[in-house]
């Protein structure tokens, strides 16, 4: 992974820049506006983005740089990513096939609909749905796309940065929050370590902290109320490679202090996130990440995939 | 009320911003994204102002170009002129006092009580809490703020305009939601004849409409999904003089069209707004006001003060 791979994805945005994807804005407010002893908290508001979360950088990315058989695309995911392949593919005007286990709201469901894919439901597990997945791309020959663990989708990630970067100028930290790892894994090659990237994760959901325990990439239970969004249940092979390159931070988050981080930014500040975006406040109001005086930090709100009532 | 006015409303702020009134973000779009036949529309993303509406301005203003008596502040009202006025009082450490009528939810009497403004609850109408403020204020001296009709709240709203200016340069049209008209004199006065600034009702409270067809100032009846906050009766003094000078388009507009923008700005957008906040999108998307192809069009995302269930 490398910048100039990231260079390319926003190279192939820019026909799409507006049309579909989005500039989304950076909010850059002093530490005291949140309660955080540190000169300046940057949000990036990325859960502006078009489909509701970054992922639709990675998806449009992967649909550009490869062919597109007249099978389409196909992709395992109820969630972001699923999301984010149907509303890349309809953008494109190809098809778009999303298999999902049995588990998978109706609501969800519906929404991959409205964005014109053809949605397969069946299998307890998001394990059977993949198999599914995987056993129709072998007989249609459709292109694959992975949530996280894909060059294309982690550059295409990799443009958020470059956006900070370009908008905002070079924070001094970027807190990510972390699932398969391909958001922080963009982030991270293009800051390398012109930035401290930090990586979070709910206690309940400890991809990279589990490797990092084991010395390699492990399966991990997955729980907890961001588990949606950051329920992988493994690091991804190229955010193992980046991280242990270019992230030293690795920090565990309680669901407690990930709800009340939501609900702050809720409250206070207007935001409708969903939990998994809500991690880089949550380390900042439990001091599990503790800036110094001067310190610039950048939280990426990765995400606004959620129910407005759970707000309430 | 001149650009002087909010230039030292600007000035007042500056020890305060961040730590208490934010600069709320200006996203720009092309008016392709909005599927709106324009070069570009902007959106003000007021809505994450502190206190949930660019009424905290105002009120600020006023609090900041008074002397404050040892009885505080006292203000009439359940919405967001009581939520902002509690809230810039508590900034500076000032007693409030707030009179709503018994018809305000009791969400919304906790709210205020929650930023520490004491409560006052009688009659069956804003009117009757109107009288009782008064009463009030006459017998203890505090120093009262106007939703709207206060020079130093209209000069408050106008730094809006101003920051738009600063950050976006000039757009050719801003498009405003109007109640008492505080925010729509606010903006007009920065902008005078140098943007055109449109003025937008929904058709069940439509005060400058009224007041225009009248050729002055008239009560009339309000209801509808945004009497919330632009349920005045009234047009004010300041801003019927403000927009017969420099507003020629007043627009109204169904609350069907309001609902629809604001489920829109949700769902597309994740942006959680009131219906007073959706006018501007309302006008767009139902043809009411139609820009220029090359036309840049400013929208003042104006309030967040709602139920997050109702976008559910
Ligand atoms: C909102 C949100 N944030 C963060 C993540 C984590 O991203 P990654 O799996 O690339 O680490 C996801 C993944 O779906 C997400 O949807
Ligand atoms: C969100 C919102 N938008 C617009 C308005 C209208 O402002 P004005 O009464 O100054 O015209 C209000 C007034 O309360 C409001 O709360």
């Amino acid at each position: 992974m490398s910048r100039q791979a990231i260079e390319a994805a926003a190279a192939r945005f820019a026909p799409h820049e507006g049309a579909f994807l989005r500039r989304t804005p950076l909010w850059k407010l002093p530490g005291a506006a949140l309660g955080v002893a540190c000169a300046e908290v940057w949000l990036k508001l990325e859960h502006l983005q078009a489909s509701g979360s970054f992922k639709a950088r990675g998806m449009l990315n992967r649909l550009l740089a490869n062919p597109i058989p007249a099978s389409g695309v196909v992709v395992a995911s109820g969630g972001n990513a699923g999301i984010a392949t149907a509303a890349a593919a309809r953008r494109l005007g190809v098809r778009c096939e999303v298999f999902v286990p049995t588990v998978c709201s109706p609501a969800k469901q519906a929404k991959l609909r409205e964005l014109g894919a053809h949605v397969v439901v069946g299998g307890d597990a998001y394990a059977q749905a993949l198999d599914a997945s995987m056993e129709r791309q072998r007989r249609t020959g459709a292109l694959v796309t992975h949530a996280y663990d894909q060059p294309e989708v982690v550059a295409g990630a990799g443009t958020l940065a470059r956006e900070i970067d370009q908008d905002g100028g070079r924070p001094d930290s970027v807190l990510v929050s972390v699932g398969g790892g391909g958001l922080i894994a963009g982030i991270a090659s293009w800051f390398e370590r012109e930035a401290r990237v930090v990586a979070l994760e709910p206690e309940l959901a400890p991809t990279l902290h589990a490797a990092r325990r084991a010395g390699a990439p492990v399966d991990v239970a997955v729980s907890g109320v961001a588990a949606d969004s950051l329920g992988a249940r493994r690091i991804g092979a190229i955010a193992w490679e980046v991280t242990q390159a270019h992230v030293a931070d690795s920090l565990l988050l309680p669901d407690a202090a990930i709800r009340e981080a939501q609900l702050t930014l809720w409250k206070d500040f207007k935001l409708s996130v969903e939990p998994a975006a809500a991690l880089g406040l949550a380390a900042l109001q439990s001091g599990a990440y503790r800036p110094a005086a001067d310190e610039r930090v950048c939280l990426v709100v990765c995400g606004a995939n959620l129910d407005p009532a759970s707000l309430s």
